[in-house]
């Protein structure tokens, strides 16, 4: 096969930003899905129904062109039952990330459970936890350490949908078959990198993420599930754009700016691996099923004709800028 | 003790580069020591007499206002027994890189036997071997996967003193109590950095080096065998210039520059872990005794005097630019 006709694809983890940076990176999104999961972690983050609809509606003016849905999240904190009541049908779920909460996995297991209040609205409300999976220790064990986290939340709560995002490690991919509330995001990026891309030759701060790509066996993992569009696994870019001077810096920001790329660089890969008859499944019908959601229908064509990846989309610099890759988009979204 | 004066320091690993880099770097190197192995990964590289020859009246001249030893090396390859003959009164040892010679462990151990004559020559002129010694496997792994290469190095050439060059890992360092023909340069940067310093918080360039920072037992089982002056260790800086632009670009060049400031960043370590009696030794006295070498008399004082770490000497950012440090020379090699 050297061509594709994705059905409403979408993608589960995006950054869009706010203001400029918004108004560059919505548009490259909404030409390739039909929808997409838009995180909350602006300054400040999106944690009250006011921030969310304003958002909400930044979003929507953002992408007028297309008939894109975002499916819009609050920052997880301590939310009362009428502040979740209130944001629930503006919402697809809550996200929450480790920073204050999950020093260690010890120490975050004991500091979740004092908001296990919360948990348990989200539960009976049927609100869907998102999470980003690491502990504060070092970085190549914070993921697989967190999956205690997961454990114990899946077991606690057992009827809380919790999504564990972009996923980097085997261990955290053992867990689906384990846990039956326990879904998983994967990205493109982690499908293809391994840490030697980021620092195993010239360091690549374009590479550089959170969290950053493994080790070849959890690669493998990750690819396992994917290629097989695993039930359990949805397709999210955690497309994260800075503007190249916080990228090429003395500290360099973390994020891999893939949005305009994604689908392309997922042809070709589940393509390389006879396994394009799976590729629907992973970036649309399994985050159908899983979030229950009819995404608006579009049709996007990826075809076998070789594109060269811009060096920059304005201030933001692509994965892999300036190189070659074997598919295209060849019909996007709406246009 | 807040002062310590150090006799005749050595840095026993230093890329001092060549043209403008070595006029920049290679004084403030002469002001901390009293001599330094000299690196020959130039471009081309020191790999005959002649390029041997010229490299050390370089380096002599850069570094002509000191007392300063320079030790210097030539670059392995497959030399005749005349051309050991002639450079060996011109240098302290050969370095060996991996690249083309061990690109996996397996592999390597093959085509270094290819080299067995070289190593029988230099076992029997007694020229140390100085290595680099990781594989081309996976980032965290290449080290360990090396310390197979120097198993059969350390067997096969039972007389021949082989220095495995800036070491990481906990199994290099278990290394040096099993062959008594092993012995370790560590560099001070692999003493206080682990791969959470380069990649765990912001990605951090001017940290970005090879071998890259381990895990952090790794950093334990360094500062055991140098916090003690294990009789087989040396300082060795491994400090490495590049100029600020190939250090904060897409493409990241490896190599952290503390040359300045190696020995107050190292009688601050010493001092904090109670150790400041075996410095001495470790930049000096074990480096003596195992190459065999006396170098010039010189005394330099470092004390518990706060400095800022400079921003940059002249394009060359150094570790840890513009932070505080608490300890400092506070009278150099040769003023």
């Amino acid at each position: 096969m050297n061509s594709v006709t994705l059905r409403s694809p979408l993608d589960m983890h995006v950054h869009l930003r706010q203001d400029a940076m918004l108004d560059l990176v919505a548009p490259l999104t909404a030409a390739s899905f039909a929808g997409a999961v838009i995180m909350p972690n602006l300054l400040p983050p999106v944690n009250s129904v006011e921030r969310l609809q304003w958002y909400t509606q930044e979003v929507r003016r953002a992408t007028a062109a297309f008939s894109f849905a975002p499916y819009m999240t609050l920052f997880f904190r301590d939310y009362s039952e009428q502040e979740l009541m209130a944001a629930r049908e503006h919402m697809i779920g809550i996200k929450l990330y480790p920073a204050g909460a999950t020093t260690n996995s010890e120490h975050g297991v004991q500091q979740i459970d004092a908001m296990g209040h919360v948990f348990a609205m989200m539960e009976e409300m049927d609100i869907p936890l998102l999470v980003h999976g690491e502990t504060h220790g070092f970085v190549m064990d914070r993921e697989a350490e967190f999956t205690r986290v997961y454990r114990h939340l899946a077991t606690a709560y057992p009827r809380l949908r919790i999504v564990m995002e972009h996923i980097t490690t085997a261990d955290a991919v053992a867990l689906l078959d384990q846990y039956e509330n326990l879904f998983a995001t994967v990205t493109v990026h982690h499908l293809y990198i391994t840490l030697d891309d980021v620092v195993g030759g010239l360091m690549r701060p374009h590479l550089f993420c959170k969290p950053i790509a493994k080790r070849p066996e959890d690669k493998e993992a990750l690819l396992r599930v994917c290629l097989d569009a695993h039930p359990k696994v949805m397709f999210g870019s955690d497309s994260a754009p800075h503007p190249v001077s916080m990228k090429e810096s003395p500290g360099c920001a973390a994020g891999v700016f893939t949005a305009p790329i994604a689908l392309p660089l997922l042809a070709q890969l589940f393509s390389t691996h006879s396994s394009l008859d799976k590729l629907q499944a992973f970036v649309s019908d399994n985050a159908q099923r899983i979030y229950r959601i009819t995404p608006p229908s579009t049709e996007v064509v990826v075809e076998k004709v070789p594109m060269t990846i811009p060096d920059a989309y304005d201030e933001v610099i692509p994965m892999w800028a300036g190189s070659k890759l074997e598919w295209s988009i060849t019909k996007p979204a709406h246009q």
